[in-house]
């Protein structure tokens, strides 16, 4: 896993359910502004810890405004309910008083169970080392594309200044040489890469809620990562993401409603 | 709409954002609990109401323990963002002192915008009166099943206890003789049939978290529905639903997370 990733999603405890986090302008998007998935990651683990829990089943953030990379943050957890079966708490994270983002969380052991389904299958991508590298093809090192590797099997309509009209796209990604061992990371993951919306002609969208469902720690550290937008209309469009391991497990899948600036 | 629907549905201010909310014995699934959709509705509509906004965008719901029907609730509503695009408030639905459900939902109204697309196509359904009405087929009319239409092109293998295998359907629902004029009932028609994961086995699942995307009001009464499970393991499981209208245009979208129980 990239080193960076836990110093960036580190917080401390003050002992009373609030954590003191500097958010890292290390994870930006090309925006200039933290990825949404970094922070989503940053409070999600600052809320597995200060509930001290293991395993996230499910995440909902709702993004309030942008958050200021590089500068102080307050991140509030409350626990709702710590059942038996199931741990939900709530998390609100502040910049200068004002809050940027809230996420619930729900968390839980997954218990040994024989039944098993899946539905859909992995991407049937080439090998990443036969998949275009973007830093090679002229995306600036930079942000977020610095910390998380991609490699494209077809290179996006939109970067060409040819938006494909088909809002659909698979590519390989991973942080680091190793299979990721935090879930964090894989809510991240789910939110790294450009909105395939920019496919459909948008120029530039905001998400405003994305729920994540996390089903396993990878195999592996590439993850076929499938995306798709299902709906878009009145200024508004969804976001689907599934990320497969390379035993063929879905091991996480999200789910955002974002809307268009432009 | 059916006129109980406004009735069970509704709270009432006490003026320092608490809503007293009594809790319909009037939607309950076969299990004696409060339909998961009916109180999402109830939830939703209760923090638009109190928040003065009109139409919802994304709700989030996450389930702290079984609502108890036909007792006194309070709703305790705030808001995390007022912002000009989009407002975004959450409530907890609290009853005898203790959480019964988080709800965290955004609001905005949508501009009229030339750029539409739409992935995915509506389920081909034969006519409604060609389909079977459940209530014909020795399911009892009571709670939800009262009160919410549904007609079957194909009966559940679960059913009659012999689970398919396949976790997908496909059914038309209503309710009432006219298209729904509240967004809140999309939010119920989400999650008001029986989990497709019976198909796959399981013997009862509770949700545990459940999101609902808003798109558009409805231009018919009947709704085409499509339930799938994508991934079922380690005791839980996920399942997307959609509703579609007559002109063929996807109203809502949700997804949820569930343990599995039996």
């Amino acid at each position: 896993m990239h080193p960076d990733f836990l110093t960036a999603t580190a917080s401390t405890p003050r002992g009373d359910g609030v954590r003191d986090v500097t958010v890292s302008d290390h994870w930006n998007t090309p925006f200039g502004r933290p990825n949404g998935g970094y922070v989503l990651a940053t409070m999600l683990r600052g809320m597995r810890e200060e509930l001290g829990l293991t395993e996230p089943l499910a995440a909902s953030i709702s993004y309030l405004t942008a958050a200021e990379p590089g500068v102080a943050a307050e991140l509030t957890v409350t626990g709702l309910k710590l059942g038996r079966r199931v741990q939900t708490g709530q998390a609100t994270l502040s910049q200068g008083g004002s809050p940027v983002a809230h996420l619930v969380a729900s968390f839980g052991l997954r218990p040994p169970d024989g039944r098993a389904a899946q539905l859909r299958r992995p991407p049937q991508l080439p090998d990443p080392a036969a998949c275009a590298d973007p830093l090679q093809h002229g995306v600036p090192a930079v942000g977020i594309f610095e910390r998380v590797e991609y490699r494209l099997a077809d290179f996006p309509g939109w970067a060409a200044g040819r938006p494909s009209g088909d809002p659909r796209t698979e590519l390989w990604q991973r942080l680091g040489d190793e299979p990721v061992t935090q879930w964090e990371a894989l809510a991240l993951m789910c939110d790294s890469f450009a909105p395939v919306a920019l496919e459909l002609g948008v120029g530039s969208s905001v998400t405003v809620q994305l729920t994540v469902h996390f089903f396993a720690l990878p195999t592996s550290p590439w993850l076929a990562t499938r995306l798709s937008t299902g709906r878009m209309a009145d200024g508004f469009h969804d976001e689907d993401c599934e990320l497969w391991d390379a035993s063929g497990t879905l091991v996480a899948q999200s789910r955002q409603l974002a809307v268009e600036l432009s």
